[in-house]
């Protein structure tokens, strides 16, 4: 088998560390803890479904590499990212004398990234952990830049720390067993990288969409590895999001209103982004700062990824006004707003949320 | 008035702040910080106490630099700095609409700082704070350092960050408010950094502890601003405890343990640290680290502060073994235990909690 393999570098300082990529790479998750350092307890931080298919040859691969695995499961869903779960996982941790040089492996989709990572970061004042996404969102956006956290009633990730993971190990082997409407929504984040930063990705996903599609192996790798080392990049330039880092909030700010007016329920976050990104260039286009073929070509794109472009009609944009408010990005009552000028082109904006709103209720008429 | 200022800094590149110190500081603190860059919304993270006696001039000097003050009372009590605690202080940060820009004010003693700077730490993944230390031990340790956290039911400071403060302002006249016997509990930390890092501030105890009892403004501004400097340049060598910084434990290791064995009613954090500081320097004499007359020195001054050095007699050495076990600095089973080797000197040694009870019972016969 010739393997695929890709080693990016998130460089940080004292905070740097890899992002080994390729297929069938679970296996050798024991070599690499081994390597990065990490002492002989290890937490595994997953969810039921993503231990029923993948937890026996993880702590097997480990086992054999001398450590010694506390398994941890936390049940399935955005719901239980919160202050429940993390008191479960401390306690966890303390009844299995977990000490610093201990270290937490983050093995799931981004709510388990994040609430792993959080623990990981506030546990005895910080500890090692290492992130094995296990959804194409978790891989090109999540487990790549420190942010870790846990939502609150009044809002997503309000709870939270930039803490930077040691390692990040992505097998796109799994993406095999990811549900369909997941994979898709997970694709609204590549596009985004596209959309942001990069027209070559934008146009590899254009020509190349069906094997993505299909789990062309090649092909996931080269996309799933330009993402994050787009990512990589931003986040090297801006680590605690002061400034150039809300560049990946693209399609966000509506996204996140959307997932929370809907209670959760209704969207995947990617595909609460996927409308966020269509409505935010169609408001880049009105205020002059894009084109009409990128507008078209990314709406295009992003149906043709099976995601929608539209606000649902039983949503009104003025439902979103106070969920834009308590988006943690607003500051002196202002959002940052990231607008599109053209594919591989933002620009920011000041805008209120009740100004958001009407942009999007005039797009609308 | 000739006030009595100084002003220190820690270096820890972008994270360095500095310490103002002095008496009647109290009513600068807007223009501090104005200085420090601090968005209009400010959170006073207080205890009823304290509130009592200085929030009104604090909120006024604030307001008429422009900021707008939430007050937020902590019931008073390290049974409070916990989970329960934080998510109320989250709840209110929320409803206020705390934004990035927003910072919060540690407005207490050691609990309060602790306390509010882990939600400062891992509010909207970080936002600033500042130190304003109300007890000489917070003055002296707690406030200086960037060690944040809360309790766990199964140990102290379990759950925490590192997260520097903005600022730390020291206003000694505070002290005259304090109980007697919290002075003298935190008169033991200062004695700690003679012991461990400096013979002169040790010697000025010994020659000046009558006036600093007496809360004679300079040398009360003398000793603290010594200990402040001490602990500044231990944070800059070894911001994360990763090895040096573990130096600051002498004492601690015993004192911790007998804190937690009389469930933290029985002792205050410094009376507890007294005992393991004469405790440990006794066995450092019996392994041969330290002369029998630092020892008497150490254990002189201890008791002129009111301190006691001897473990009552209603505790056994083997009741403190499970509560040093599960101390967050102990790696592999074995705890890095802080021996002295003379006034201003101090070695390491890896002991099991088991020896350390052996050791203690041994000097007891």
């Amino acid at each position: 088998m010739a393997d695929i393999m890709r080693m990016l570098k998130v460089n940080l300082r004292d905070r740097s560390y890899p992002i080994h990529l390729g297929e069938g790479l679970l296996c050798r998750i024991g070599e690499l803890l081994k390597q990065a350092g990490c002492g002989e307890k290890v937490g595994i931080i997953t969810d039921p479904t993503v231990a029923r298919l993948y937890l026996e040859p993880v702590e097997e691969a480990l086992s054999q590499w001398g450590f010694r695995v506390t398994p941890v499961l936390v049940p399935t869903g955005e719901e239980h990212k919160n202050l429940k779960s993390l008191s479960a996982i401390y306690d966890r941790l303390i009844s299995e004398r977990f000490e610093r040089n201990s270290s937490l492996i983050a093995f799931g989709g981004g709510v388990i990234g994040d609430l792993a990572g959080f623990a990981a970061a506030t546990f005895l004042r910080g500890i090692s952990y290492v992130q094995v996404p296990t959804t194409l969102l978790a891989q090109v956006d999540s487990s790549v830049g420190g942010k870790t956290g846990i939502n609150h009633e009044q809002g997503k990730n309000l709870i939270g720390a930039f803490y930077q993971p040691r390692l990040v190990l992505i097998d796109v082997a799994v993406l095999h067993s990811l549900p369909r409407r997941e994979l898709l929504a997970g694709l609204a984040e590549v596009i985004k990288y596209g959309v942001i930063e990069s027209s070559e990705l934008f146009a590899l996903l254009e020509q190349k969409l069906d094997q993505f599609l299909a789990l062309d192996k090649e092909i996931v790798v080269e996309a799933v590895a330009a993402s994050c080392a787009i990512k990589a990049r931003v986040v090297e330039k801006d680590e605690r999001e002061e400034d150039y880092r809300s560049i990946l909030n693209f399609g966000h700010t509506i996204g996140h209103a959307l997932e929370s007016v809907t209670g959760y329920e209704e969207f995947l976050h990617g595909e609460a982004v996927a409308i966020g990104m269509a409505q935010a260039a169609s408001i880049s286009v009105h205020e002059g700062f894009c084109d009409e073929e990128s507008l078209r070509r990314i709406c295009r794109l992003i149906t043709r990824a099976g995601l929608l472009t539209e606000i649902p009609p039983h949503i009104q944009p003025r439902e979103l006004v106070q969920r834009m408010e308590v988006d943690k990005k607003s500051t002196g009552g202002k959002i940052k707003f990231v607008l599109c000028g053209g594919i591989g082109t933002t620009y920011f904006r000041w805008f209120s949320a009740t100004e958001i709103a009407a942009k999007l209720a005039a797009r609308r008429r």
